[in-house]
């Protein structure tokens, strides 16, 4: 298994594991990315990076993360996504891929690094607690939505 | 009361501001960001944005936010403090500083705006949903921390 930062063409690949991430969310239809806005995103307009993980060529899980910011503490890494295909779990990728980003913020002087995880989702809790994680349990999410600014 | 797009010199007040919303979270220990740092993320870096809002002169609140990502979604724009000192609160001031956020996510063609709020802050939940917004529950923070870089 090789992990290596997404490149130009990923986006097609990445798209459809972020659909099979919304799948396993109860959440198929909240998708309207597409590949085209994702690889501008990644590639020309710099919003977000990408590490994806290919076992031996097919790419079999990624992860999206970027720069957020906090008042606190200063610039932070997120990890917005992080997905490995159901019939490779238990081979140690998602692991890999959770540990590089996490060594991406520390090299980047990020004095913290974040990411959601769903309450009910008690595997990847579990995941995260064995790596060291905090699991923050007192904040809920706020939004906004603005439907007619949707990627067409 | 005006509220104007930040610039060099307010960071100062602002730190205060963020210390202040700090004390109000029970977490006064937890701001290691400095008023220095703060500037130059804000006007050199180009990490994040602020509002702040002056009566007369004082800034007596802020809004900062910066462009986060959703992979399902694309670009959202990202909420992290929203403060008015307590003194101020019950004027409108809070009201306006959201609804000029809001409008800046609908500009820059962002399909959400995101924010985190405390669960047991019911006055601010309550504010939020008159606004129209959706507080969404079922998500954890997760956190890694990386101490020692901090900003010194």
């Amino acid at each position: 298994m090789i992990i290596r930062k997404a490149q130009r063409g990923d986006e097609f690949a990445i798209l459809e594991l972020i659909k099979g991430l919304a799948d396993f969310e109860n959440e198929p239809d909240e998708v309207v990315n597409t590949a085209e806005k994702l690889g501008a995103d990644l590639f020309d307009r710099g919003l977000c990076e990408a590490l994806v993980i290919a076992f031996p060529e097919r790419i079999i899980g990624f992860a999206l993360y970027y720069t957020a910011y906090s008042t606190w503490k200063g610039p932070v890494l997120y990890l917005e996504d992080l997905y490995v295909l159901p019939e490779y779990r238990g081979t140690g990728a998602g692991s890999k891929l959770f540990d590089t980003v996490v060594s991406i913020a520390d090299e980047r002087n990020c004095s913290r690094m974040d990411w959601q995880v769903l309450d009910w989702n008690t595997d990847a809790i579990a995941f995260y607690e064995r790596k060291g994680a905090l699991i923050d349990k007192e904040w809920y999410n706020g939004r906004m939505f603005f439907p007619e600014n949707e990627p067409k």
